[in-house]
């Protein structure tokens, strides 16, 4: 960045701590932030900001988080990626071929499938899009209600309750908050179409654990596909990992591109620099 | 089928049998066929023709093969969706999953990945669409020299070599004739990029199976995902089961639609009996 001096904080004196503006960070230490007086805002590595917003004081700099084209671009994929493995059967088919058996499972075309998107923020919506474009119905689910092309839209609690009732899968795409923790719990999970599916590409804690392996146990829910989890790495004594109903994910779905970050990163810079405009920041109070 | 008489062949009486003009064929006894002295023309159920084309006379009535563009639909999504499965690791993950590890396998773009198609019929080239506009790099090699969008086009043999050397994924989609039976061998299964995948969704027999076996166990190959095998359903014995990298399908890819399939059916038939003409059949000398 022409005109830019970027530091290692490690490597900045007291005095050269005082001058900074803007701190580039993952999740970082509180008292490394506070040592930063003179700090306009914080720009954030990861699109899910719940850690900085729980760290970080409510009176503290904005923060402004990833919106990354190339991200919203990379989950849409994964979206995709893993709505196929459920519509084509693909753990049922491993499954069969350990136990040796030729067995035709009866084709689902995505006309005859319905995928509910919880959040439809910069992830939520381009997944809805990529879904839509081959061929699935779909619905979404938001804080305020949407209006989006071929995207059947809800929002509030009735709305959320009237959209698991008719969604064959369910993907999670909501920020993590206080508003969002333990929002599929057993009664929302019962709520879900008998044998649905449920993809969780957002954060552990916005499934009830317990709830889950229940819905899994009982055969309410037919699979789980989960990239996120309430501890992660998840711990070697989770009962997901040997579930049959669960596919566990090391949080892959939507890596981090370093090189369209920085250009998303320089990109906010610069545009502070032209302006003096902070970039568009998280609500703390709302968490997202 | 207004105007059409439609009637099951063990209800036809000898004479009916005479007046019977079109026969709608799975795979016929080639005594049944021959029962038929009338016949003008055979539809065919199934893309694939070899046993029909096998078993039926040379100077018999022409064949004509099913070409469904819903099936064209289903299979490009079927490349698709196992090209997502490979892209994105999960096989590995399976097995990750399996012995509790958590590791993240670097993700690679669609654009840094290159899938080449053999066979660029009716199925190849709605793959090759499908792919491109996923975002992967497409090439594609036919019998005669194809000129698609976006496509890295070749023929030949020669040609064929230079596709295998730059494809990290192989699709087969070619028909099993006296050409591609055999087609990918020792020599061609070795001129693919080390750490490539194969996936066959044409038949089992254009690939020698005890040379995938032995370029998967060198580690050549990183995986095979096998929809159509030699002998169909794949006999308890075969390596194929159980060997970690290959993933065995029941010959799912693409499954006949029976509505769409009954009105391409319909649609030939009134076709034929507005001009007379025989729909595009087979050429039996080619073997498809
Ligand atoms: N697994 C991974 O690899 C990975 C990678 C990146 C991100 N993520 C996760 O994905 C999350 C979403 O990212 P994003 O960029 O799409 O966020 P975003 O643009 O802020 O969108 C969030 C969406 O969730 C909705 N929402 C928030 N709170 C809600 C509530 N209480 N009730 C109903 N809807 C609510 C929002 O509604 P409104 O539209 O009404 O505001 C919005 O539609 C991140 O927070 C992160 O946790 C995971
Ligand atoms: N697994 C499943 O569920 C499933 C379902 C349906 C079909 N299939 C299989 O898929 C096959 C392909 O179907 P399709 O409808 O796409 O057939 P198609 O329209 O006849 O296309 C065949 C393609 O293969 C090429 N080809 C044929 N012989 C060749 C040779 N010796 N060298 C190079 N290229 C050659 C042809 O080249 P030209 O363009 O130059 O003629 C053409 O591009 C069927 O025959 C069937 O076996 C499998």
């Amino acid at each position: 960045m022409p005109g830019e001096s970027v530091s290692l904080f490690c490597n900045l004196s007291n005095e050269q701590r005082a001058a900074v503006r803007i701190a580039i960070v993952a999740n970082p230490h509180p008292a490394d932030v506070a040592a930063l007086p003179g700090l306009v805002w914080v720009q954030s590595l990861w699109a899910g900001v719940e850690q900085l917003v729980a760290s970080l004081p409510v009176d503290g700099p904005p923060i402004v988080r990833m919106i990354d084209p190339e991200m919203s671009r990379t989950m849409a994929e994964a979206v995709l990626a893993w709505t196929y493995y459920l519509q084509r059967d693909m753990p049922a088919y491993v499954r069969q071929q350990r136990e040796r058996v030729w067995n035709q499972i009866a084709y689902k075309k995505p006309s005859s499938i319905t995928v509910g998107i919880l959040g439809l923020g910069s992830l939520g919506a381009a997944a809805a899009l990529r879904l839509n474009e081959a061929g699935f119905n779909v619905a979404g689910w938001s804080r305020s209600k949407k209006t989006l092309a071929n995207v059947h839209t809800f929002s509030g609690n009735d709305g959320l309750i009237d959209m698991l009732h008719l969604s064959d899968i369910v993907v999670c795409l909501v920020p993590l908050t206080s508003q969002t923790r333990g929002l599929l719990n057993a009664e929302r999970l019962h709520a879900m179409k008998p044998r649905a599916a449920l993809i969780n590409f957002a954060r552990g804690p916005v499934v009830v654990t317990d709830d889950l392996l229940a819905a899994l146990d009982s055969g309410h829910l037919s699979h789980a596909v989960l990239d996120v989890f309430d501890t992660e790495p998840l711990p070697p004594d989770s009962r997901f990992w040997h579930h049959p109903g669960v596919s566990v994910l090391p949080h892959i779905s939507a890596p981090t591109d370093f090189d369209t970050a920085a250009m998303v990163i320089a990109g906010n810079i610069a545009q502070f620099r032209l302006t003096g405009k902070v970039p568009g920041s998280v609500d703390t109070a709302r968490g997202y």
